[in-house]
């Protein structure tokens, strides 16, 4: 058995998301059809570190591939995959893996970036969320501060099975300002199902003036549907990293 | 009459081009579109400083709008237009001008940027000229410092009208490297047509060491078919500015 640790990039617009779909082109999909071809349909297993929405991108997410066994070396895979995957993914780096590797499981940290622009963008439609409201990046930055550390994310997630834990640490939420665009930098342990985006929702309310920092510890007291009203577009999210 | 100044960028890749035309989805003909619905369908008359090609994308195209008379301030039909305008085409400035502005002959310079990338890359398709091979940008870059100066660019551009001069003040070509990107910056008094397409093919043959500085000159002194069948794609090309 052979395991190899891909690392890629997607342009989300593109896809209905990373996970396997019936009748959707997915990353997931097109990576495992790509593989089918190569490996001459040898049975492959590909698993991703985190499940990107449709409209999500990827400038370093990190899938494992498992395959009974190869002659091609990582190099050779990295190559034989682009060739045949669309010109919107692309393969940035394989490398052998221990055949006890998850890139789910083993997956320390994953960092995201959220791009905010302040203008109408010729060029932004599928790639930032145009925010006209002028934003107090003070506020912001305030409330930022209050969601790091080692919280209950309940009113900020999904909670996808019964029984979950809905604790994450959450290293950082940093907000940068860089010309006519606003960056927020979030690093944690792991995510809940559209909690970055729930997050980001929150604190554009709060750049807004329609919500404050107290706000946001509450929500992280006392569960509430409230985040979810604020969700951000998905346009504007990059999966920037994962750490092992 | 009443004539204004408007500055503007565009995605490209959306469009048959800036030039007007029957059935094709144009730059041009998006603006008149707009105008008309603004304006009430009084004439208005939209003239570009220069005319890009399909694919070709602008952070700073300018044009200017003629009507018999408007109530309409700068910044209301600056918020008008986008506001009629599909995303891929952003109205970034519209200032009063004088009646007998004129936005292609008085413009006293344009440049341009073409964006090269040394990988394949997942958001590049319609930004990026992908080139595989490994560039010498020594060469170019004492190619680009021939093409500079007043020269008879007649092999590397397009002759649309009889007599037409070919004569063009090129004030700079500079070739700047930055991580897996090539930019390469041109500005010059006018371009004829497909000449900076042709001039970046040509210098990207001399970094493959395919030419030299040499022919470069060559091509300046004695009228050659060669450069226009290493016509970069249109995809990396921007219209950054023109200056009046």
């Amino acid at each position: 058995m052979a395991k190899f640790k891909l690392t890629l990039e997607y342009d989300g617009s593109r896809y209905a998301g990373w996970q396997l779909q019936k009748n959707e082109r997915t990353v997931q999909g097109e990576l495992l059809q790509a593989a089918a071809k190569i490996f001459e349909n040898q049975p492959v297993e590909i698993y991703g570190a985190g499940r990107t929405d449709a409209g999500v991108h990827a400038r370093g997410q990190v899938a494992h591939l498992e395959i009974a066994n190869t002659r091609l070396s990582p190099e050779q895979i990295k190559v034989s995959l682009n060739d045949e995957l669309g010109h919107a993914i692309n393969i940035l780096h394989v490398e052998k893996a221990h055949p006890k590797f998850h890139a789910r499981h083993d997956a320390r940290s994953r960092s995201y970036t959220y791009q905010i622009s302040k203008r109408r963008d010729a060029f932004g439609k599928k790639y930032v969320w145009w925010v006209r409201d002028t934003l107090d990046l003070g506020a912001m930055r305030n409330a930022a501060a209050r969601l790091e550390g080692f919280h209950d994310f309940r009113s900020f997630g999904v909670n996808e099975k019964e029984g979950q834990s809905t604790l994450v640490d959450l290293d950082r939420v940093e907000i940068r300002e860089d010309g006519d665009r606003i960056y927020i930098h979030i690093t944690g342990s792991h995510f809940l199902w559209k909690m970055v985006r729930r997050m980001v929702g929150v604190l554009v309310e709060v750049g807004r003036g329609k919500m404050t920092g107290l706000d946001v510890e509450t929500f992280l007291k006392t569960n509430s549907n409230e985040p979810a009203r604020y969700t951000a577009p998905p346009s504007g999210l990059f999966l920037e990293r994962v750490d092992y």
